[in-house]
């Protein structure tokens, strides 16, 4: 008997996919971060669903409020990366045993999550199952032609992100594994875990510039997104400016941690990772900042299909490995 | 602590639509089998997601693959009492330890059931989860104001089913409480449980007849269906033909059981349950019959909010109750 673990997501994935006909004319091909139908003139229904598990999702400390919030943001910062707007969402639940003011709690994170980013709950279902199990759906509307893919990404393009890398591998750290940090940074640590935001406005004013050449969101690690990226559009990455948060590398030097392990191969985060046409740049820099967000360039795209790091002097290949399911659950 | 058993599932979604802010203008209420977003010149994206977990829906004797098979069913069965067509499909599975060869079952069978209605699967997400879990989400386009409602029975209207019941009760009655049936007619009542159909062809043709004004799907049994059309329409039933099937009249005479307790209270039943208006019931059964299904008039919706079966000279008052969740699994 090969175990999940044993087989592993991607080999899951790779399974079932071989399994399934392919619609004609798909728009969108299996593995990006979102699915789409064309709707005809010129439009495409962007659909995606993602399902937030207690067990590998939910970590110590994490509320069922929290827990409800984040599926829906999980969902929506991929949505994010493609630059489309969710325009409405579904949730279909399965729960353990519950409390009638634990269901509240979800029905009030989920409804958080949904009016954050300015769409609505607007149907559902609900399962008895052994684990807390919410699965979200999105759905938008996008110009066919006008989703921005992972497989774009062009040698010369600058590599971008909208944030800094490290909190969350950090915050769990805090929370799965008892790591101790002052007071002044813990708070951002583990806000990070907690109340992960989706770079939507990011993503929306970003997909109007025609600046991104690819994107996807960092939920896997900014290695596993890069090399995710770098597969689909068949390039390689030079990294010369590893975005890492101040709070994780103070976190990093108090408990003896590599600060490049954290920013790279930590995961859960939901920036934006993005492609950029070098004769874009500037517009897609004022555009990020007119909407109060952040894009910094952090290296460009290589011809050679290689993933490489270079700090200082030193050059260093970024695996292509991403964050590892936690097994605590608070449910 | 209240159990979710003790909640209850129409209890927790009453708890969670209360704490959801409600989309401006939503075209298909909370509750209805199918969802809707208005997508502008008169059309609606229509978004449907159903969940299945092994725990409760897949009984001892079904294989994965018609469990993935019967997720797919399941949704479609909405689409279908909806008179909508379903143009893609997307699956969140949530998986506990699972061979190869149990994962191209599980593809295979969602293949089967996306392809059997001329549907495809065009994206999902696999997750790690203690049940199997099934979650699957359907999109589709249809008419602002075309979408069959439960809300719409008017006093007078014809009441109809497109097959007979009691099969699937029967059925269950073997698969998990090992009940004995000969084998002439054991195979049709188990058929019924692993490869339910969805009426998707009956409900395509019947909502572009004009004549339904109320229907929905049977999944949770003939009475708990007629009782859902009965409180949205604000009207009543009177049945005096029992849509029993020929096979679990059988069956209950063998075993000693109540026929009408298989027909009327069985569930997981996928047949659709309409009211039709009588001047153009000649019209519905004829499109019907044309492709190759079946309508049978069993009563009709009277003002009286009251639901009665007349057997013989006996008034009996069909209860609103539906069908119990099986607690057996071969998962």
């Amino acid at each position: 008997m090969v175990k999940f673990e044993n087989l592993g997501e991607r080999k899951i994935i790779e399974i079932i996919q071989k399994q399934l006909d392919i619609m004609p004319k798909l728009p969108i091909p299996f593995g990006d971060d979102v699915s789409a139908y064309d709707i005809g003139n010129g439009n495409l229904a962007v659909l995606k669903t993602d399902m937030l598990v207690d067990k590998t999702d939910v970590p110590k400390g994490m509320s069922l409020w929290h827990a409800a919030r984040k599926a829906v943001v999980m969902n929506v910062s991929d949505f994010a990366a493609k630059g489309v707007k969710p325009k409405a969402l579904l949730v279909s639940l399965g729960l353990p045993k519950v409390t009638e003011k634990q269901v509240k709690e979800i029905g009030m994170g989920l409804n958080a999550g949904a009016r954050e980013y300015s769409t609505y709950i607007i149907g559902g279902d609900t399962n008895e199952a052994l684990n807390l199990v919410i699965s979200i759906s999105l759905f938008g509307i996008a110009k066919n032609g006008k989703i921005i893919l992972r497989s774009g990404a062009k040698p010369g393009d600058i590599v971008a992100v909208t944030g800094f890398f490290g909190k969350t591998a950090a915050g769990l750290n805090i929370l799965v594994d008892g790591f101790e940090a002052p007071a002044e940074i813990r708070k951002a640590l583990v806000e990070s875990v907690l109340m992960p935001k989706a770079r939507l406005k990011e993503g929306l004013v970003l997909s109007r510039t025609n600046a991104v050449t690819a994107a996807i969101d960092s939920s896997d690690g900014l290695a596993w997104s890069l090399h995710e990226i770098a597969k689909s559009s068949k390039v390689g990455f030079l990294i010369d400016k590893l975005p890492i948060a101040e709070e994780a590398e103070e976190f990093a030097k108090i408990n003896g941690l590599d600060p490049l392990e954290l920013t790279l191969y930590g995961g859960e985060e939901y920036e934006l990772v993005l492609t950029i046409k070098p004769v874009l740049w500037k517009k897609a820099e004022r555009v990020v900042k007119k909407i109060g967000g952040k894009l910094f360039p952090i290296g460009k795209t290589i011809a050679e299909r290689q993933l490489v790091l270079k700090v200082n002097r030193t050059k260093l290949i970024i695996e292509p490995r991403g964050w590892e399911h936690f097994k605590n659950s608070n449910v």
